[in-house]
This record gives C-alpha cells, structure tokens and sequence, in this order.
C-alpha cells in the first residue's frame, strides 16, 4: 500500500512520504514546488513535515542547550547485535492485526528511534531527514523535561508547589491562573478557557502558537507577540484541582515562573542542571518566541540518542553513576502518578488507568512504565519493570497521538516483556 | 573616560557597553526597554550589538555546521602562563598614542581574543556576552572560509575558475555575472552596480541583507525574499577584472554556484570538508535566508577558538597533522596574493601594500599575514612568519573596520614580534 488514511482522509505512507525521495529543499536553490519556508505554514503540514521536524532551527530562532564539555557517555555497542531480533518483534495492534516491529515503523512515519536496555544500546534506527547528529523536535515531551525541572526546585524548596501563581507573577493576577497553585499547574488541573483540539484551525491553541514564533503572523495581525502577551490574557472557566486538562499553556505558565524564580533562562537552567551533565552528544535547542522566551510546552529539539539519555536519567531514578541529577523523590512522585480518576474525566479512550504527574504520562502498566508524548509521534517511554527506555521521533500526519497509539502502545509493551526474558 | 567618538558620534564605550551591565534581555521576560527583537532592526545597533553578534541564534534561523563525532582538538595549555606578557606588552597606534595590550582591548570593543603560537594557546580572554562555548558572528571572515572552500573545488578540478558564471548559472545571464569568470568572482574583481558603504542606509547592501533575512522587511515590502532573488538583479557598472572591489554579493554569487555545482548546502560542505575533520569543540552554524539558503558572505557562526583552529589550519599550510584538508598550494596560493596595484585602486587608506587573493586580505607585511576581516571588528589573523594565529571577535559601534585598524594592526605586529622573539 502506498497510502494510509486517517479521520476519512488518505496520506502517503511512511515510505512514500520520505521526505529525501520527495526531494523537499533540495537543490541551490530548491525549486519553488520544493521549498519549506516559515512564512507560508506548510512547513507544519503534512508531507513537508517529514522534513521540518529534523529543520527546526532553518526555520525558526532557538536558544542553545548547551552539552557542556565533558565527552558523551559511552551507551554500549549494540549488545543484541544488529537488531535484527527486535526488527522481527511480532505484537498485535489496538484493531487486532498481527504486526512485526520493523514494518510497522513507516507505519507510524518513524524518523528514528532508540532502544537502550540496562543502558546500552540495542536498537537503533533512522529514517528520511532524521541523522544520528540532528536535532528533532519532540514537542511536549518538552514539557516533561520542564517540569522535571521544575520539581527539582520544589524538592529543593526553591519553588513552593502550594502557593499560587499570582504569589511569583504578579502580572497574573488578573487571569485564569491568579488563584492556581503551581501543583495544579504542574498536573494540569487548570480550569482554562482555552481549546488544544489540534484539529480545529480556530482552537486557541494556534493563537498560542503564532504568539510563540511557531507560526507566522498573518498580514496585519494584531494579537499577542509573545508567550507573556498571551498567556495574561487567558481566562478561567470551571474550576481548578478538579479535572485533568491537558493545556500547553500550563507549562508555559509553569516555565514562566520557574525562570523568574531561578533567575536564569530555560535553555541555561536545562543545560546547567541535566543537559551538560548527562553525557550529551549534542547541543539541544529551544525554539523562542520573538522576545526570546523558549516555548517550554512544545519548543525543545534534541538528538534522540540525548533523548534516551534523558529517558535513561529517569528510568535511574534521577541518578548518573554516583551524580544524583534529579532528586529520586522526585522520579518516585512522578512514577507513583495522580488520581487516575481526574484522568479518566479528559476523556481520552486509549489510555484506561493512565494518571498525570509532573507532566508526566504515567501508564500504571505492567512495566510501571511513565512516558513524554509529543504531537506527530515523539515519544519517550520509560519502562523501569522492563530495564528499557524507547525514544522515538516521528512526522506523523496527524498531531494527535490517539492516531499511532493503536501501534505504538501495544509494540512498547510487547517490547518490554522480549527485553525483560531477556 | 566612559564614552569613545567616532566620526564626531559619541559611544558609550567597551567598558560602559558591556551589555551584562546594560542589562540586555535580562529578566523573565525582559523589561521593555531592555529587549532585543529580530523585527525592529535595533537589534545590529549600538549598543545592542554588544549581545546580538554572541546571540544570533536567538533572533533569526540558522543551519548547522556540524562538528563531527571525534574529540576536540587539545590546544595545550597556556604555555605563556595566564597571558600577562601579553596584557602588559605596550605598542603605538596609527594616531602615535602608546598603548598597552590589555587596555586596548575595550578601545576596540573586544568580545572574545585567542591567540595561538605554534599551535598553543597562549592567551584567551572573554567579555560582556561571549563565553568560550558560544558563538559570535564573524560576518565576513565568513568569506575567507567559504572561497577556501571554492579554491579547494577549483584545486580538484571540480571548478573551473576560467568559466563564466553563467556557465554554472544560467539564471545569472541577465545579470553583471554573465561574462565574469569565476577567479574574478573569488578576487571581487568584478564590476557592479552596487553599494558596500555600511554607513549609508540606503546602499544595496542594505537590500541584500533584507532579501536574506538579516534584516527585518518592512511592512509592505515587495522585494525580493532569498539571496538568489536579489542576486538575479544586479547590473553591471564598468569592466570585470579592472580592480579589487569589496562586495559581499560576489561571495554569495561563488557560494550558490559552488552548491549547484557540489549537489549540498554550504553548512553540510563545510562540516565534511573542514568543521568536522578539524577537531572542532562546537558546532558553527551559518544564519539563512526565508528559503534555508546560508548567508556565505556574512552568515557563519563559530565559537572563538574553532574560528583560531581554522586559522592554525591555514597556517599549517592547509594541514591538520598528518591529514590535508585544504590542499597546500591553495594556502601558498593566498599567502602569495593578488595584485596590489588593483588593491590600491579601492582606496583603503591604511591598508598599504595589501592584496585580495581568495577572498582573504593579506598584509605581505613582516610575517606574510593573511587575515580574514569582519565588520564590527571580527578578524582571524594567520601570520606564518611569526607562528602565530589571532582570533578575536567584538562588538564595535562601527562597522567598518578603519574604525578599529589603528589599534589593531599594530597590536597584532608587536605581538607577532613578541612571540616571534619568544
């Protein structure tokens, strides 16, 4: 098959839409036909997103995540050989078909992906536009990374999750958040009017975008111009503690005073506490709105092998070697999750039992398994009961992830039970 | 004294500029009169180009130069102690005035200075915005670095300098290029209805800069929008190979051919040809135009001590131990130089007995120097004769570098003396 529908809609599938066969920005100078530029927003379209999410920074300004000066940390070499026994993996999918790990990739418009099992590296794949050096953004996984942090400082008693927003911004004292407490932030039980329903062109969250610089300003847009102007203008609707809602902006307002606190810009804080002492690679990157405030909810690129690094991190709990980077309380919290039943309000059908911890998804699953999950298919998927970690980045047409996770869910945790008889 | 006068302006001077004292993009999110924003242009004013040249990721795209996998480079430690020789050593500037090293590094608005000899670090400083890790603009040793590149190419046979550019470029047949060859390109021999004076806000240069997304287009703009656009435009205005005439389009036009010809963007050639073999610490990366198109002639971003090891390249003949990465008669070809005679004829008054060869300056003064030369101070000075490479990156008020020459060129001769005795 050369297409893959979804919502009624034919795409090209994974293999058909590599981005390199297509031939987007290829040439001096690309044919008009072939160009991705910021200024049109196709570049987040489909098929050109295939090229773009391994081009952020062509596109778009970043804030550099430093990888500090020491080497990176050895990952192993491929200790199951070649992969070749992951490759022929057979799960079965959310609709009942038999599938095989490899084929389902362009299934899922894999651009690369990573296994690391007690550490060392098993698998490891990429596609298209995605190399091993590049950075890919992984969208909201942004936002787990950022309230890691962010419950660092709680756990420090640097930030004091009990006190409201107003209490460290003051310039939100008139919007929705003056009387949410950083924890209801930090869990996403923000009572918000305010529309995430990627789907919908009208959704707030596009207005939220184009603020932020990931999208372009319309000829004579006189909205909002950066996250700040955006996020003091949103008002409250329903309560707050009551119900998991998931809204980008939270972490936005989360990063917002975790900076004003600090003292330090995200992409410092990042590089400071995690990045340049984990072993990285590669630089990271925020993309930054056009007053340079990183987009702390969806703005982070990372390589995916650094992306495993982060997910390995966590999966020990917080510790490299005898460095303790991440408080293990604070991945205790995180692992243990929160009320499943505020979850099960949002609504969303695949994920029974899942609960939202420090912006964390946690599966309350077999493997006690927590993940990042990013529109387009960026994953990081911490599996502790397994000893395994899977970081994967896609350009999946669809931004919600309820269109992979028929595929991506049942391939982890089959994954998880090969590795663990392992 | 806290001020500087150039061409009867005061500046607030390198010590009152500095912009951690200013206060530049502090704060979260900055107070208004402290931001720095891509679109309102001030952003490559005074003093707000004391942060811009060390923050250029932050307001505009930019395309990677990767540094490969391999380690850095050791650079030795300072053999000369912590630099105080050379703080203290003393020389005459062009206006008579005895100076010492270290004070006039303000004088000429200095962010960052690394001196090599024999390969060693002897001296490093930093300050206000730049830190060893990060990158400053170099605009146009840019230049230097990509017609390395080209004089490879032609070294290999790949290009023909004797050929036209319409040859390679069919596109440019309309424009001044059509009957220049590619040697007169690489020398700016060429004879062109365009302006350089950088003081004169209405000089193409100007232009170029919006259509390559340096700059910010004005509301209702109807220019052109890529580098390839503007380029197509240009006219001819007297003879090609008559004298040297300084203009960055030349190199814009050498670097789209050279990409044409090489079949990968100017960020990949310079990553596998030189960045990644060199035993780079960093990342460079090139600014783009709104069609992803490197800025060759004043686009690349290093960190400081990349910028002296690409320098220490040069000075060992295009060598990196027993690896040629730049063929040695490439190197021989530049020291030797072009014609002074057609050099003289472009007027610069200080700069005496110098030739263009290659798009690098060079001196033919005592220790057969070759430099490249960036506005607002940025130089990379290779003088064989004395062992010596200097790379210093500022932030000066002027962007012409007459502004800053007579500190600099004697600073760098009595240093090149110094170490030459050492």
């Amino acid at each position: 098959m050369s297409t893959l529908q979804f919502d009624g809609v034919d795409y090209q599938d994974g293999i058909a839409s590599d981005p390199n066969t297509l031939g987007w920005m290829q040439g001096s100078p690309p044919a008009p036909d072939k160009r991705i530029r910021f200024a049109d927003d196709r570049f987040f379209g489909f098929p050109q997103i295939r090229w773009t999410l391994s081009h952020m920074r062509e596109l778009v300004p970043t804030a550099s995540v430093w990888r500090g000066s020491s080497a990176a940390s050895a990952l192993g070499a491929p200790s199951g050989g070649d992969g070749a026994a992951i490759d022929t993996l057979e799960f079965v999918d959310l609709q009942g078909r038999r599938r095989q790990w490899a084929q389902a990739l362009p299934d899922v418009y894999t651009d690369g992906i990573v296994v690391l099992h007690r550490g060392r590296l098993v698998y490891e794949r990429y596609f298209g536009a995605l190399q091993a050096h590049m950075l890919h953004n992984c969208f909201s996984i942004t936002k787990s990374v950022a309230a890691t942090l962010a419950a660092t400082l709680v756990h420090e008693g640097v930030l004091d999750e009990d006190q409201t927003i107003a209490h460290y911004l003051p310039e939100m004292a008139a919007s929705a958040y003056a009387d949410a407490t950083l924890r209801q932030v930090m869990d996403m039980q923000i009572g918000l009017q305010y529309s995430e329903l990627y789907s919908d062109p009208q959704a707030a969250f596009w207005d939220y975008a184009r603020a932020a610089g990931l999208r372009s300003q319309p000829h004579g847009y006189a909205g909002p111009t950066s996250i700040h102007a955006f996020l003091v203008g949103l008002q409250k609707e329903g309560a707050h503690g009551a119900a998991f809602a998931y809204k980008t902006v939270n972490t936005e307002v989360m990063c917002w005073l975790l900076q004003r606190v600090a003292g330090v810009q995200l992409s410092a804080l990042l590089s400071q506490r995690i990045w340049s002492l984990m072993g990285c690679e590669e630089d990271a990157c925020f993309t930054v709105d056009p007053v340079g405030t990183a987009m702390g909810g969806a703005g982070l690129c990372t390589s995916l092998r650094d992306m495993a690094r982060f997910g390995e991190l966590m999966r020990n709990e917080g510790a490299r070697g005898s460095q303790q980077l991440v408080p293990s309380a604070v991945v205790a919290d995180i692992r243990r999750g929160a009320d499943p039943a505020k979850f099960a309000k949002a609504g969303y059908g695949l994920l029974g039992g899942y609960s939202y911890r420090n912006m964390w998804w946690v599966t309350h699953n077999e493997h006690a398994a927590f993940e990042g999950r990013g529109i387009h298919g960026q994953r990081l998927y911490v599996a502790p009961g397994a000893e395994m970690v899977v970081a994967r980045f896609a350009s999946h047409p669809i931004a919600a992830s309820a269109a992979n996770d028929p595929i991506t869910m049942p391939a982890l945790q089959a994954l998880g039970r090969m590795l663990k008889g392992a």
